[in-house]
């Protein structure tokens, strides 16, 4: 990697076709290896916890524990269990986000396949019959530099060129066509999955916040009286929001105490069973058991009191969660402006009970507002200012200041092999450590963002990492040299094109062994779960309980998504520059299609559900990489001396901007808002159900804190083998989510 | 003027003292004849249609028919009439865009008083003190450059710069507390109007477009289903757009014949009186009427057929007029998306019946989007093209090629001092005919648009025009050069400041003497409705009968509104640079006071109710205008080298964007849209009112296409003293407008 080989003036960096062949060869071991290990791994039951906890968590894997000679052989069986099942089973056991998920990655396979056969059939050819570059020597070809394969190669002013012109052309009108299809199909799905949703919380629940209140009234009456006053027929119910910071850290502090006293028991419990003699250790674990028992208690107490108070007189946060009895009334009230005033009672869109993120509740306007504007600010330097605090950390991990701080290590430093390693990898394990930490930054950010629910606070996220992905790796390393540097070509838009046209072809080779190295590692690696696998490794010896409390995590939407975006996005700037790309692209979405796929029946599970609202983004960025790719071929065209393809291709990104703006017309209302059909239509299937009274029942207490909800602890002794942590929020949201499913 | 004196290298044009002071003069003379002629032939009872044709129509000015001798003498008087009115009777005479309109003037009085306090006391004093400019003669001031009162005279790296700066931010924040409590007025103005306006069509009404229609069901059947399908409890009425060019047609040959109808009789009635003897004439005349009436009747009977023809069996328009029974019901189908598809069943808020533009009518999604986008790109081009032809224009028009044209006049051409105003003014002449034409030909285009009502194509009139006047007017002349020159300027954003630094100051003293010419002489031939009077003075040789048809105007606000933005923008960016420039637009400003009120008064009717929304274009203009000053300041402090200055500047622009940001919050969405308070305060006070079930009754017909509507040209002999043209429509819409007032 050479994310910071920043020096201008370098034209191209010649990477031999034998390195290239090298980096093809390691990585392709590494997916092999990944791949067996987990075939093996994933049938040991100590690592189903890791490998399929959502399989475990349903209670599916109990039935094959016996050993067999089976376990400890590769086996492929998986791949054959993760391509089997349908749209239609995936939509049902992962909800429609994920099947937008694995259209992301059909369409870029789609998109490839095109792409590719267009590049390597047709483009490689020319671009390898041109004699641009000098000291060609095709019978000695591992030693030359991959630019042969590139445009670079292509003489200036050859009519071959207008090979090259008509490819964007009709690369650019498939993936036009595609996205149109998949925007289409997706809004399809969309209002298919509302149509057969059966009734949730938050389709008849918005959320109110600025309530303006006058001093004696509560926030709650004056909720109350207003909704009454301006929605008499469709008004149900609300839930003022209150501070429940102290009851949070009360009930972290118990969560705590309990997992204590649990490995407590059970270290107490198996010397009982094992060592019936050590009575003196032994008397003193059962008393610290009591004693943390006490502790609990109390804790429990407090918690009762503290909800007590809180519930009564608890500081009122000026939002509130507002119910009413349709669909399509709560739909008016959020489309409406409700004050004269319209910074007071503002309305959103009630979340999912399950997505509401409690900590955060910025109610004010002006206080959400400047929040926001902090949050872009910070986001805006944290993007621009990235690599300098890299760089810095970089420069102080050398060889010497290594020596320095370990001096042990010195001998083993001292051999030029062991050397060369840590020279040429601690900087750009440094920079991968760094890059690691983007997407939770990110995430964090989007916290204080002032959204109401994780899955907007992931939405956001993942347009700050996509964004800060494309800033960072594509023009980080294209338009190399400084920060000010980079900005100074985005202030003079004039010579974009020019300068995208030097710079960016020049990295061909570099971004060719991004996909192999890092795509394809990283794909692997998520096979894997390398960093889970090492947790549960580490972990492992703490938990007697095989049956232990786990989480089933969620897909992680803001880190992997911009992944995949990036990929495309190399593709379509690069399709028509260095083909060479295409075959290793189509590889690793080969994988992605798979191992994803595997990921989302054993690993995840929907945490959420935004019913497809990921997709504008992934439009607006493959409209982004089309733009961008118009630029550089303007660009290119202008160096090549072929003028006139560069005038003709002016209409282009004019026809793809205007594409673009039909889209957002034609489709981007269903993903903001259902409509009046739709609603009513909903609304009036409900009429006849007899099941709607005891929802609106539940309803009423849907989007109580769970803070405030009776948290029970159960304090006898065979408790340990149950799930123990039975708060009356899961039972509650499951009840309703199940009801709905 | 010099808008064509385009060579870039000329840094400032040395206009001295006294040829201002000269421009000056003339102007104020110019001014003073003018308010003269007025004053006295206002008061001539033959050219009330031109100067109070308001009064007029409202039969106000009958009384003071008798001559005397004050006549003919020039008075004061309406300077004080104009005075008198409060604002509310001038809410309740001209509804409140007359008001907003006013608004802008007191709004630009304010702020140029608060900005000449600071400019002519002390930043004044600050610029003469300088030396920065050589060879400054105090004693032989008439002699020198007006740039001894501008920025350019401030010694670079000078302290006193800083006075300037502290200016700066002085009148920004002036600036913006004036826009924030404007806003915050004309919003309050917006509700009240709103909460004391009587029951009207359009709050009732919604246009819906681009409906699907199956084969073989009617449009109407298709309305007709779906609202009562969807808004069954508050559905009224709908009223589908037909086609009706051909019945148009018909109704202005109509109008025609029936006008040369009444000049025969006119004719052929006087000389009945007068010269009895004239048979033959006579009776060939009377003949010819006869013959006239008889066609006129054909033409109703053609009409009558035509008519019910279409009505019945017309090609009707895919878009219909609906009607609720609540103006909340009207606002819950205007906000909510009808159907899935987002490019289906389109809504938007229904004009006044008097404000309909009928003859436009593109009722499909994608007919409205690309007549959308073609007229944009018109506009483009003629803004930036605009020049051009005027060029070429002006190069033809030369005196070599006037004396080819009309060589009766070689000998008067051959003058010096007439082939001076003829080559110093021609060019400018030809330039101000030009511009005379933009504001009709900008709102040609923004009928081409697919707005549905007169008023919505004057608003967006209103913003072609004023960034048609900024483009060529302020940066024509501010970077002379060519228009790539221009544009490249724009493409370079890093180097805006800088150029602008440059350029503008030496502009100082042109739009000086362009607020003194083109200003003051605006402002006056508004008074002297110059063109009206000359066409009257035309036209009343052939119209006999004092009494006959003439139209009262309406305020042209997408001529009138860009006007005095432009000249807030130049008293905004110039009031640092050279503050002589203010108290010239401060007598402009008075100016336009007074005046604009006499003719709201006496001239102009109001033809439409937009509520007030040419007020956030007014707002946008004038945050454009400091974001420009700002621009400029920037460029200034460095050039002067006070790069201190210059950084301490960036925060400016920033904070003003912000403030724009919390502004479109706060107060834009009031502009959009009513607040479900003040519809179901509204609703709820109709309740009990006993009128309601007939303006219901008239509800369903008030949206009735004029064409469609009986017209009946009376036949009987004394018709023609009485108004004769009695169209249906007017009366309809008179009585319903008369009611709600």
């Amino acid at each position: 990697m050479r994310f910071l080989h920043r020096d201008f003036d370098v034209p191209s960096v010649k990477m031999i076709v034998s390195a290239l062949l090298t980096s093809v060869g390691i990585n392709f071991g590494l997916c092999i290896l990944f791949f067996t290990l987990y075939s093996v791994l994933r049938k040991q039951p100590g690592n189903y916890d890791v490998f399929i906890p959502r399989l475990l968590a349903d209670g599916m894997s109990h039935q094959r524990t016996g050993f067999n000679l089976e376990r400890l052989l590769p086996t492929p069986g998986w791949v054959r269990r993760a391509w089997k099942p349908s749209e239609e089973e995936l939509l049902a056991s992962s909800g429609l986000d994920a099947v937008v998920f694995m259209r992301i990655v059909i369409f870029c396979l789609r998109v490839f396949c095109g792409a590719g056969i267009i590049g390597v059939f047709v483009l490689l050819p020319v671009n390898c019959s041109g004699n641009q570059l000098e000291n060609v020597d095709f019978a000695n070809l591992t030693n030359d530099s991959l630019d042969v394969f590139s445009i670079s190669n292509v003489n200036n002013g050859s009519k071959r060129l207008w090979i090259h012109f008509t490819a964007i052309y009709i690369v650019t009108v498939f993936v036009c066509y595609l996205l149109y299809y998949e925007y289409g199909y997706i809004t399809s799905k969309r209002v298919a999955y509302f149509y057969s949703s059966k009734p949730q919380p938050h389709q008849f629940t918005i959320l109110v916040h600025s309530i303006p209140v006058s001093a004696g009234i509560s926030v709650s009456d004056t909720v109350e009286s207003f909704f009454t006053e301006f929605h008499p027929s469709t008004y149900l119910s609300h839930m003022v929001i209150r501070r429940t910071n102290k009851l949070q850290n009360l009930i972290s502090d118990m969560k705590k105490q309990y997992e204590r006293l649990i490995r407590l028991r059970t270290e107490s419990n198996q010397p009982k069973f094992e060592h019936d003699g050590c009575c003196g250790l032994f008397r003193h674990k059962v008393n610290l058991v009591d004693q943390y028992e006490k502790k609990l208690e109390d804790l429990e107490e407090n918690l009762r009191l503290g909800q007590s108070e809180v519930s009564l007189a608890g500081e009122e946060v000026r939002a509130a969660f507002v119910s009413f009895k349709s669909r399509y009334g709560a739909a008016i009230a959020l489309h409406m402006q409700q004050s004269n005033n319209p910074t007071q009672w503002v309305t959103e869109q009630a979340p999912e009970p399950r997505d509401v993120y409690w900590p955060f509740f910025s109610s004010t306007f002006m206080g959400r507002w400047i929040s926001k504007l902090v949050v872009i600010f910070a986001y805006f330097d944290l993007t621009v200012l990235f690599l300098i605090p890299v760089v810095f950390v970089q420069g102080l991990a050398n060889l010497a200041q290594l020596e320095v701080w370990f001096p042990a290590l010195e001998s083993i430093l001292s051999l030029s092999f062991v050397s060369e390693i840590v020279t040429g990898y601690l900087p750009s394990l440094i920079l991968l450590i760094f890059i690691r930490l983007v997407p939770p930054v990110m995430r964090f950010l989007s916290t204080f963002q002032g959204y109401i629910c994780t899955s907007e606070i992931e939405k956001s996220a993942c347009e700050k990492v996509l964004w800060f992905t494309i800033w960072n790796i594509f023009f980080g390393n294209v338009l190399s040299g400084s920060v000010l540097n980079q900005i100074s070509v985005l202030l003079e838009p004039k010579n974009i094109p020019a300068t995208l046209a030097v710079t960016v072809p020049a990295q061909a080779s570099f971004f060719i062994a991004y996909v192999v190295t890092s795509g394809w590692t990283s794909i692997s690696t998520e096979l894997f779960r390398l960093i889970p696998f090492i947790w549960s490794l580490m972990r492992k010896p703490c938990l007697k309980s095989p049956d232990d409390e786990f989480e089933v995590p969620g897909l992680p939407y803001h880190k992997d998504i911009p992944r995949l975006l990036f990929f495309g996005l190399l593709g379509i700037t690069y399709f028509f520059l260095a083909p060479l790309i295409l075959p290793f692209l189509l590889i690793y979405f080969c994988l992605a299609y798979i191992i994803y796929r595997n990921q989302l029946i054993n690993v995840y599970e929907p945490k959420y559900e935004t019913a497809g609202q990921f997709w504008p983004t992934v439009h607006n960025s493959m409209i982004f990489s089309l733009l961008l790719m118009h630029a550089i071929a303007l660009g290119i065209f202008t160096l090549k001396k072929v003028s006139l393809a560069s005038t003709l291709l002016v209409p282009l990104p004019i026809l793809t901007l205007l594409f673009n703006a039909y889209c957002r017309k034609r489709f981007l209302p269903i993903f903001v808002a259902y409509s009046t059909e739709a609603l009513l239509n909903k609304d009036r299937e409900d009429h006849n159900d007899p099941t709607m009274a005891e929802f609106f029942n539940q309803l009423e207490t849907a989007y109580q804190d769970p803070a405030l909800l009776p948290i029970q602890f159960s304090t006898n002794s065979d408790s340990h083998s149950a799930p123990l942590l039975a708060s009356a929020e899961i039972r509650d949201s499951e009840r309703i989510s199940d009801q709905s499913q």
